[in-house]
């Protein structure tokens, strides 16, 4: 191996804002000094594996702080091609013949990736559904990435498995507070919880119809074009919420089996769909209904915005996602049912993970857990975060949170330059310039993400383009707002002035 | 928040083998002192990300230590009751009222986990396809937590994708060297690239008929079933792998589309289907063929053993794994195409996260590059891996391993108490006592499972049960593979004595 090779002259450091080439800290060869002889590229796991990484994560910190430093900012200005070509500088050649050691490769991309990150943990960084992760989740994750257990056989996962059972459980009691065998999955995130849900319909039912509303994640379409299943029917959305009365009709023109997939916190608006009167027209119509709360889910841990989640135990199954409102790292997916049988449909048996007599011996079998077969404990994270914060650590999160979307819309109703689509429900808040027509307001976004200034997502709504801010950072304060609403209009102003001079 | 609340007492620490309840180092509080004042769960990005993670960091590696030595060999000895009796208790409630702090959850829950982990790091932890990882690209993927960014839009991963650009066209290039497009994509593992690989023939062709040998994965025939189509039919396989003859004369039989999947590393085996002979077969019947080398296609990396993937750039599309034979912490799973326009049915186009007018503009469109939406960079530590090692040293990994298990073979061979099935392909070794029954060959694993003393796998290859040796630790040493031998003995002596004494 040629992990002690010299750096390559060829990659340079990135980082243009760089005042020094040099790491602020010596960058460690692959080992310790103490690990002369031992292997040069060595494992993380044993007891030896954290003396191994000790160095090595020092370095990624450092490299963290570097990247976060040059860049300045919640993103990195300069557009596409310039990220792009300093990016290929810190990896190309991505496979070199002889390496060029694991403190030099470490330090280039991570400070290279790092100071080209849409940085959530800045509050102007406010697009999507991409959430600050919480330091001490980072941590947990961590010890998975280090422990590498695999959840799909019990002798590749044996404590990690019983972590899961727990943790998958508790949370399925949270949305299923009366159902006797409430249970659930975790999953890569929403899509993948969709997916289930649609998928387990199919198999109980046969060749479903799903039906759902105009603002639900494009995954439920794309789910059923996956699953071989009908192309969903598009309810109306009124004020970016399901309308109850479209549904009863379309429930009562569709024959035969269907499914019905309502939203509790719509990508585009946060909006909830009315889900008591959802499910009342489900269970008088006889038919099934999952919910989406990928966005709304976490509200379960507020006592003071539960409420807004009333009716959600009414669904035959509910996809969550703490990678969302539950500061996780990615990914952080789960996908719950009322009754734990619903999942029997992914019941499956090989020899070598889950033979007939392990599991008569006594040896759980993990394999009807998840579509995907290798899997990482991401689960770990999740316990981490919640017995580290409990339940109330949680809703101050949440509450915080929500409240900073509220303070927001208020700046923007109290700014006449600027229209607010509707009082948010979730964080999501929609707005742009009086008088901006959808090329300005698409311009405006793009104007701040290519100067790196702001990182603001967009919506089209009843035909009209508006500025999405998802708000997600707790921590966000008002001055932060402030400053958001500042970079828009001064983006406005330029825009106007630019095509004044032009 | 109650991050400070006092620990719970109701919860020991894990690890019965410990001296000592008291962690090594002190558990720092969420935030470290000079961050009194700051939030009490900071977020692990941002400038003051590293200062927050530093102290956390420190503690997982603690726990990590003290849960590996508790553990004290490859896996914890007691049984599922028991393992899971001890996880509980670290773990429960899951969401307490008031939260323990992350100190005390991070201390408990990642040293319970660690004590009861599987260590693939132990060379005597051999059962699966279940990677030691390398420290470097643990290292790296902390960096992928901490920097959280999605892959989903170019707005949340403005460097994180061009890594990926650049490495997946360089692993696409190790597989097809002479394509002039070839192109890859990043997936959970080899369930989801089987998968695409399904999907995408059934865009191209309806609902096509699979067919694969019958060693191939499990997740062939899952995703078969995911998808709808026909349950795959499955071709005659000759010591493990593929029969040629049997194939030719399955698609002579079969008529309408159709998809062969063959094999460059069986699970069971590590046997690699004969891709030349195969590839001949599939051009003259006109049919795409698809190969699943998870497990072998690392070998590209090493000049002695590429030989063996002779014909794998024949193929339409290759699943490949560096959760594998890579030494990646899982997801490292890639999905190859010839021709990057393959992968032209996963575009997929959602106004909020790639609308015309920013594709346009140049924003790259990434949404069509996986089935996920929300998606982690997990390519970030296979770019450091990479770099760090190069050429060189990834053959060093790849030949040490395929070195051990020919060692272990011979051993096995000179051994008159053991049956050696076949000399390996790759790096599984199948054997059994002398004269052992199926039920006495599981009765061996389980024995030494349940006690700890070492974890190997099973297979049932041509109606009789083998022990299955999967060796994934470069580092494994001839007394590692000698102590695995004496364990195996060892218990067949304890069996026959118990069944005397009984």
């Amino acid at each position: 191996m040629s992990t002690s090779s010299p750096p390559d002259p060829r990659v340079p450091q990135a980082g243009p804002r760089s005042a020094s080439q040099a790491p602020a800290t010596p960058i460690p060869a692959t080992g310790t000094a103490r690990d002369r002889g031992a292997p040069q590229a060595p494992l993380a796991g044993g007891t030896h594996g954290p003396d191994a990484l000790r160095p090595l994560l020092g370095l990624v910190l450092e490299s963290l702080r570097e990247g976060a430093a040059d860049r300045g900012g919640p993103f990195p200005p300069g557009g596409p091609e310039a990220i792009a070509a300093q990016i290929r500088q810190a990896v190309e050649p991505v496979l070199p013949d002889h390496g060029i050691g694991a403190g030099n490769a470490l330090h280039r991309l991570v400070r290279a990736v790092a100071y080209g990150a849409a940085d959530p943990a800045d509050p102007l960084c406010a697009a999507h559904l991409h959430t600050p992760p919480l330091a001490l989740a980072v941590a947990a994750d961590l010890a998975a990435s280090v422990l590498n257990q695999s959840l799909d056989s019990w002798d590749q996962a044996p404590a990690a498995s019983e972590v899961e059972r727990s943790v998958t459980r508790a949370l399925a009691a949270e949305v299923y507070p009366h159902a006797p065998q409430p249970d659930a999955l975790v999953t890569t995130g929403g899509t993948e919880s969709n997916q289930l849900a649609l998928l387990l319909a199919r198999e109980r039912h046969g060749a479903i119809q799903v039906i759902c509303g105009s603002g639900s994640h494009h995954s439920v379409q794309r789910a059923a074009w996956l699953l071989g299943l009908p192309a969903p029917v598009t309810v109306p959305a009124a004020d970016g919420a399901l309308d109850p009365v479209a549904l009863d009709d379309a429930l009562t023109e569709l024959p035969g089996p269907r499914l019905v997939v309502a939203t509790a916190g719509a990508t585009d608006t946060g909006r909830i769909d009315p889900l008591p009167e959802i499910a009342a027209i489900c269970e008088r119509h006889g038919v099934e209904l999952h919910v989406d709360a990928a966005y709304g889910g976490p509200l379960l841990f507020s006592e003071r915005h539960r409420p807004l989640l009333a009716g959600l135990e009414r669904a035959d199954s509910v996809t969550l996602d703490l990678h969302k409102l539950g500061w996780q790292p990615i990914a952080a997916g789960l996908f719950a049912v009322r009754d734990h049988a619903r999942l029997s449909p992914l019941a499956i048996t090989a020899d070598y993970l889950n033979p007939d007599d392990d599991t008569e011996a006594g040896l759980p079998d993990l394999l009807g857990r998840s579509l995907r077969t290798t899997r990482r404990p991401d689960v770990l994270k999740i316990a981490v975060t919640l017995r580290s914060l409990g339940r109330d650590g949680m809703a101050a999160l949440v509450d915080r949170t929500m409240d900073s979307a509220a303070r927001f819309a208020q700046l923007i109703e109290a700014d006449e330059r600027l229209e607010l689509w509707q009082r948010p429900t979730l964080s999501t808040v929609l707005f742009r310039p009086r008088g901006a027509g959808d090329a300005q307001t698409a311009e405006i976004r793009r104007t701040l993400l290519m100067e790196g200034r702001a990182v603001l997502g967009r919506a089209r709504i009843d035909g009209r383009l508006w500025l999405k801010a998802t708000l997600l950072n707790p921590y966000a304060s008002s001055a932060d707002l402030h400053r958001l609403i500042d970079l828009v209009i001064d983006v406005v102003i330029e825009l106007v002035e630019g095509s004044t001079h032009r």
